[in-house]
């Protein structure tokens, strides 16, 4: 795994280079937005979409610079809606990754538009992307576009928001997840398939992976959530519970969450099969995942 | 003018009929967060940024109904803004269109997610864009994008907030308005004129013309929120006042401030001449702005 730590730390890089050459400058006026965009996005994150959305250019035998515009646009998509979920209105987080959320810093208003202006610029970003004989920019934008709109991204926050100190079914519980998580995950995927001109087959493979990854991860985060501390989370641990917040351990106890988590995973690695050997590091990022001490 | 008040009537309902069959249902699940965008894109606007791009197509020989995708884009973008800048951590306003604001009406995280989910919506539908000759589609997303983002829109909106009981000077009063005001003002004409494929000059006149518009329409908007009754304006009436912001009529007075919409007016009107008569619709609007009971 030492060989795959490496991995990731070079994409990781390359990613945060990237956005650093994208984004405008700090200093740039008005200098307040521009600070905080940079405090939510460079917070030592780790670029897990981006770099499966490289990974996944890769495995369809493409070259993971032309996915770099992707690559940061799901990341900065990732990043406002962190910054957003985690306003005083909505989730109300005061710790998020190790720091204090960026509301926390620069005052509710500045964090509703830093969340906004990530947005926008994920956008602008992918403007930049390369459309390939498959794939046109309009697909990339699409793409983008759906997956961060109300039926998926939003919509999850939205159900997650009303489902607050309800019992949830496990279904529920389910079609949040794919709305918050796996859909995004996917996404980073699919549009780093799409850079390399993936046919419809691989596309389809990789759908399947990614929404089965995404789920996996979320009941990770699930489970991490109750057995972890806030000091190692970066965040603040116990919160689920203290909002009675549906979790796959609360529904369905420790155990058969993490035998789920498993299950998950398992499924994700048969869709990668069709790929062979040019999808190791796919394949390592979800063993990766699964191994966390949960 | 009864010609001009036809013609704004059914470009706004056309405009409305494309974002109607656009949107997802009101029904559609999670049903609160598409209840509350129709909420706030359907409040009886004016349409003013899609009838601009609809005309600019015209003004530039092009076909009205290329440029209803951006048209719809422009109108979800303003809208979304509006969304946002209402809520109580930014300008804390409670009526908007004569119509409670969305925060009122639906929460403030709802009303934060609904503005997230226009702002996404407004790059899907630009997505919709057939690209022309000159124009790719990369040009239209990134005219949006730049000017949604955080030196445009959203810097201005920034701008705004930082500024609110501060002495500003003229200049730093033209530089919130341009960023907030005037540039989606010309890209939403821009954009009209890009999906009509435009020459570099005509493009050029027409970024002109909007900019000095985009001004005159602000200068005019901050001279009815003094002289107006809130009942007539269907948003808080003295509100600029109350927060000691800075406008045109609190810097120069308000006869000096006619002057300077007038002045602008005219500028935007020069700006036409190249177009001879299929400029005929844009110099209507400027006209019928101008006219507006200041």
């Amino acid at each position: 795994m030492d060989d795959l730590k490496q991995y990731l730390t070079d994409r990781a890089a390359e990613v945060d280079a990237a956005l650093d050459a994208f984004l405008p400058k700090a200093r740039q006026r008005p200098a307040t937005v521009h600070e905080a965009m940079r405090y939510s996005l460079f917070a030592g994150g780790k670029r897990l979409r981006p770099v499966l959305c490289l990974a996944a250019a890769e495995a369809c035998g493409g070259d993971p610079d032309a996915a770099l515009p992707s690559a940061c646009a799901v990341e900065l998509m990732h990043t406002y809606s962190l910054v957003h979920d985690d306003l005083p209105c909505m989730d109300d987080d005061d710790l998020r990754r190790g720091r204090p959320t960026c509301h926390k810093v620069y005052g509710d208003g500045m964090a509703v538009l830093t969340g906004d202006a990530l947005l926008t610029e994920a956008f602008l970003v992918l403007s930049e992307s390369s459309p390939t004989r498959r794939y046109p920019l309009a697909a990339f934008v699409a793409e983008l576009a759906i997956t961060g709109g109300s039926t998926k991204l939003i919509g999850g926050q939205v159900m997650d928001l009303e489902g607050e100190g309800k019992d949830l079914t496990k279904a529920q519980l389910v079609k949040i997840h794919e709305a918050k998580t796996a859909a995004l995950l996917t996404t980073s995927i699919r549009l780093g398939a799409m850079s390399a001109n993936a046919t419809d087959g691989k596309l389809e493979s990789l759908s399947t992976f990614g929404h089965a990854l995404g789920l996996a991860f979320q009941v990770i985060d699930d489970i991490l959530d109750v057995t972890q501390t806030t000091e190692k989370l970066g965040k603040t641990a116990g919160k689920d519970e203290a909002v009675a917040k549906a979790t796959y351990p609360a529904i369905l106890g420790l155990d058969k969450a993490r035998k789920e988590a498993h299950r998950l995973t398992k499924k994700a690695m048969s869709a990668l099969e069709p790929f062979g050997r040019k999808a190791h590091r796919l394949r390592q990022i979800a063993e990766y995942l699964l191994e966390r001490d949960y």
